[in-house]
């Protein structure tokens, strides 16, 4: 009985992408980390236990996961964002990257970017880091500290990015074991993603053997896919054997062997959707902010998901410019509604739609993770306005108010399996 | 002497919208309520005037003005946002502004509204209030209250909402005339302007008595031209006679007799953006969210600013669904970089365009405002960012970081006509 505890409130979240679940003024019951029911009126067998009752003017939701940002980024967000993706990169993005070989840039930055995820309550993200150990182990330390989950990649390069972020591909591979190893060691929160930045930055070679340690190590796999014409082209380009993009993964075994985040995913061609369709383990994540900041294009989300294929939400900081998964769910949503304008037949992303991807679909990614149905870990956010004003509004209104203009001001209450963080 | 001082610390504007004014370190004199001048370094004679130093970390900009909000709206802001116009109004909308005929409401949320915009740093605006004199004048104390500076609008309707909405001609005139002439006797700071709502729900009649008041009285003239395909071909229906809907209003003297604001102007003709490009009068206003959020269309902002078009920014709370014009002024540079996604010949808008349009094109309604000119009023915003690691950032580099990913907490002076408020 010890272990056990109810949390009173409106409770919120989707079960399947095409409605909420709402339960007014009910009880979650937790026992230790996960999530035994939902109950109306407490059972008896649960008359004794722990009640935390957060009143008539909050709703509890599941937590946040972003299954796309660049920890490196986080200082670069916002800026220089009148370039296009490969402009981008060479002018800012790898130059604040390079710092990070100075472990006490790394010291400063870390904390303020986990701070930020904290704040914001994303409480499970998949980062991408640096090719720089030392400095990547500050982060998954910061990680710990603030109590968060990740998945953090150590990023692999071996060409066409500037000298100070190469290293050959003994060295990257090298460096990889050894981050394994070391994020191995620091317990079930943070896990080790292999992370090959994209195509363009790897050799063939490199790329071969990061699908070799991700099958023997068991390993989830991050990288990018087809966020920008010019890139698709460059792809081409280098890799002229391959049937397209997502076949340059695939041929190196870094595609639905493991999971697989493949940020953008914005210019597949028809193969490629009925490839990713057919791969449970693959998870096209799409960024809104960061697709219209590099004028990248915008992924078609609903087509993706009436395909069957598994969409995420990201961030993409710094090209996406706000760190809030409030935002990326109420952006995926505008965005459709402007693709739906100029195609009146590609139907618009739903509010339960678009959170059911932020929160069950993205924690899918870490297991039973994002929803409040049974055995679930409790992972939630408690929401309040406690202005009178807003008693008028159910739940509902009160989540439509905080997805689309509240702000982390709002978040008064972080649970991570089960614990208050 | 004794109204002259001197702002010192980075200072950033617009004088054209192709480029920023960037003088870092320096100094903008001020005499009383207007700007003399900025200087590097202070010249002699005005080694004697009062100094306010902001210090390296800040950044001074123009203050924000928003060409569009509705103001009873601000409780529903994010609400009920997976309906397109017409069901929105229908569903949310009226009835949110029917509870306005109860000036105790009013009263309650007012308050509110005037704090969100003094807190985002909007120190100007063009508001929409309702139907109801009484509640509008709570408005008007409350914006003076705050020092802000407006012009409001009482709401005419008279056909196509629902009857608690609805005035008859006489009424709705008369009433009009007693808010003149209540919001004159209010000082200069907040102004009426004539608001019929938009052309479906007014009469001829209504509309040409309008026409008619605005030109007695000189007064300029705010309503809704073209945000919704349905909305345009209502208004087709409804007014057979005038060749398209900038023509409604042109022919009941309520387009650029007066200074006029347009809000949305989505879907306009050839020729109606031909009649946009000759009226100096007439500002087109883009509201980026609310377009989105309606699934209404996005206006082909670049396209029109090359015709000559005066094209402002608004928020239009509540269908927008963020109140900073910091999120309006990166919304419609995402927007268009969209719109240029779909159609290359377009061109994407620029972060100075936007910020000009937002400051120096929103300001000039209002008279000198919006720039750092000389003879412009001195309305100003002071943003810090205290964090050491940003030291290293340009004083351009700090807008970026504001516009696209700062928050209010980030205000820490407002001035108007020179004064702290």
């Amino acid at each position: 009985m010890a272990k056990l505890k109810a949390i009173k409130g409106h409770i919120i979240y989707t079960k399947v992408k095409d409605c909420f679940e709402i339960h007014e003024n009910s009880y979650i019951v937790i026992d230790d980390k996960k999530i035994v029911g939902i109950y109306n009126e407490l059972p008896d067998i649960y008359k004794d236990v722990a009640i935390i009752d957060y009143g008539y003017n909050s709703i509890i939701i599941p937590s946040f996961i972003d299954l796309h940002i660049h920890a490196p980024q986080y200082l670069q967000m916002g800026i220089g964002l009148d370039l296009e993706l490969i402009e981008w990169l060479d002018q800012y993005t790898f130059k604040y990257e390079a710092l990070f070989s100075d472990v006490n840039y790394a010291k400063k930055l870390y904390p303020r970017f986990v701070d930020a995820l904290y704040r914001e309550g994303t409480l499970r993200s998949c980062i991408f880091a640096t090719i720089h150990n030392e400095s990547n182990n500050v982060l998954i330390d910061e990680l710990k500290k603030k109590k968060l989950s990740a998945y953090v990649g150590k990023v692999n390069m071996n060409q066409n990015a500037p000298d100070d972020l190469l290293q050959s591909t003994e060295c990257s591979i090298e460096e990889t074991k050894r981050f394994i190893e070391d994020s191995n060691n620091t317990g079930d929160s943070i896990k080790p993603i292999i992370t090959p930045r994209f195509a363009p930055c790897c050799t063939s070679e490199l790329l071969e053997e990061l699908g070799e340690l991700s099958i023997e190590k068991q390993l989830p796999v991050q990288t990018h896919l087809s966020e920008n014409k010019k890139e698709v082209e460059w792809v081409k380009s280098l890799f002229p054997n391959n049937k397209n993009y997502s076949d340059v993964y695939k041929r190196h075994q870094l595609y639905g062997n493991q999971k697989t985040i493949l940020a953008h995913s914005i210019y597949l061609t028809n193969e490629e959707v009925e490839m990713a369709s057919k791969e449970k383990n693959v998870y096209l994540v799409h960024c809104p902010s960061s697709n219209s900041n590099l004028s990248s294009g915008i992924m078609p989300v609903t087509y993706y998901l009436d395909k069957g294929i598994n969409v995420g939400l990201g961030t993409d900081v710094g090209a996406g410019n706000k760190l809030s998964m409030a935002d990326v769910i109420t952006n995926a949503i505008q965005y459709s509604k402007i693709r739906h304008v100029y195609n009146e037949e590609e139907r618009v992303l739903s509010l339960s739609e678009s959170f059911f991807l932020a929160t069950k679909m993205n924690g899918s990614f870490f297991g039973k993770v994002g929803s409040f149905e049974k055995d679930y870990y409790f992972d939630a956010l408690i929401i309040r306005d406690p202005d009178p004003l807003t008693s008028c509004l159910s739940p509902l209104e009160r989540l439509q108010r905080f997805l689309y203009c509240g702000s982390s001001n709002s978040i008064v209450e972080r649970y991570l399996e089960g614990e208050i963080i």
